[in-house]
């Protein structure tokens, strides 16, 4: 399991590299809450996601060989990969499945990475860039399942607790768990992570129940970030420890927390972006008395005009 | 002329109602520059604009009559004083000219103010308001022509300053100059404090350079939030001791200034309040060796569709 001397050292590797991404304090009545939240805007980050932080850990705690890296992703981590290569001057090739949309597929381009696009989820995808990877020999990049990953993801967490020291919750959306995975060995019980997936993807939910990583549904507005089909084995070790609730919303919670980001805060999340937001807005997650709460806002890589309808 | 105290004391009238707005450190080459761009995300304000700072501290320091306020503006600063109304319990009307945009006369109605959109530009919208202001004796909270508006907007200043102690020079769009004028008062000499108005709305450029006020053009792709026809006379006082530089910049560099912010950092801003950052684009303002930059970012009322096109 990795641990905070592991996220640490992360963060040190990467610092040159990624952005320290800012908190928005709002006063809970602007969300009809009893309670301030505190919004770690980390969908300001480098190619628009959290996923750069991993991406750079892996990138730059490997070898890296002359035929470069490549990687499977819904989108997110692909252009993450993809911006983390090109800063650091080798190739990437990126596997996404049909799903991804159009903003995506765009945006790892316009990193100068090849793009394959194959397969109907994540899952598949991942299939494809293997058989390619037995070919070139590149460096796979996992999108969540490897533990420079983790410790990289796990940064945020670490800014969160030194800029918001009094947060006694942090909700977190989950897909495959890389975020969840990192910041919750960072945190390491401090503060209690909670799990905030769509009922349409409910991979952590539905592994803490059979209690191993077991393939889940794959689908729904935010099956694009949120859709792998099952969370990775490392961090599912951790979330064992550590992650106390794995909580549920509707697609339409999620519209609607979009909805709320940009009219009461003008941020536009993606829909896995604003997930762990939903968690809160719609009730799923009802904090006790005194907690104080933050959330992750964590990617948004959509395209603006269906946020703001 | 407004003071560093005047400011100190609008900061602690008004901080239970605005929101600490966050800072976003970008690295030059994000922006192909050869120097780190503080930006202050002062867009993510309650009500999208840095504007209810001002209104804030102007109603906050009044005796509020039944009959409420009434403002003139070009859209961000009466949906601020709407938002103001609507906290502090009063009724608000709203002139705008037929310039403005729906999104901004639909956030002004979303704070419950009666909205009145008549003539074509700001100035005609304001004589309209007095004809009715006298009519129903409510309080006139001018868009930046008053003290305390100047002093509710120098608080951005005094948060920058805090959080950034590092700025040599500071870069804000001006329209009427309510928020250079407060920021530079705060600043007063300490940082350089450089004005960006789009080519075809030049106010301080042409008051600078006329010794005094003067009637500018009103056009161009910013108008809606950069329109006044004159600067307001206190800030001329404060910007002839103050501001070093009034720069200007076309639509084009604007419209890329927007792009930029979408792309590389997740912003959506609006014209106007991608205009400082166009003067730093654009090459409008070169900063000496050695200098820290800090942008403001002042507004985000727009159709994001517009922006990521």
């Amino acid at each position: 399991m990795i641990s905070r001397a592991d996220i640490a050292a992360a963060a040190g590797r990467i610092e040159r590299y990624v952005r320290r991404t800012p908190l928005l304090r709002v006063a809970g009545a602007e969300f009809g809450l009893p309670f301030q939240v505190c919004l770690k805007l980390e969908l300001l980050q480098h190619s628009g996601s959290f996923k750069p932080r991993g991406a750079f850990n892996r990138l730059l705690s490997a070898e890296l060989p002359t035929s470069g890296v490549i990687a499977a992703s819904g989108g997110n981590h692909g252009a993450a990969v993809a911006y983390a290569a090109r800063a650091l001057g080798v190739p990437a090739e990126i596997f996404v499945p049909t799903l991804t949309p159009a903003a995506k597929v765009a945006r790892i381009a316009s990193y100068n990475a090849r793009v394959v696009q194959t397969g109907d989820t994540y899952a598949e995808a991942l299939l494809a860039s293997r058989a390619r990877q037995a070919e070139t020999g590149a460096l796979e990049v996992h999108a969540y399942d490897h533990a420079d990953v983790l410790s990289g993801q796990g940064t945020v967490a670490r800014e969160l607790e030194h800029d918001a020291p009094e947060l006694t919750h942090v909700l977190v959306a989950v897909g495959g768990g890389g975020l969840i995975g990192g910041m919750t060995a960072w945190y390491a019980g401090a503060a209690q992570v909670i799990s905030i997936e769509p009922e349409s993807c409910p991979t952590l939910h539905d592994a803490l129940r059979a209690g191993r990583p077991v393939d889940a549904p794959v689908g729904g507005i935010a099956a694009d970030s949120l859709g792998a089909r099952q969370v990775g084995g490392q961090m599912f070790e951790i979330a064992q420890h550590f992650v106390t609730r794995a909580l549920l919303v509707p697609d339409a919670a999620i519209v609607a927390a979009q909805r709320v980001l940009w009219e009461h805060c003008r941020v536009i999340a993606e829909p896995g972006g604003s997930t762990a937001l939903a968690g809160l807005l719609s009730g799923a997650f009802v904090p006790p008395e005194g907690a104080h709460v933050g959330v992750l806002v964590c990617g948004g890589n959509t395209d603006p005009a269906k946020v703001a309808q």
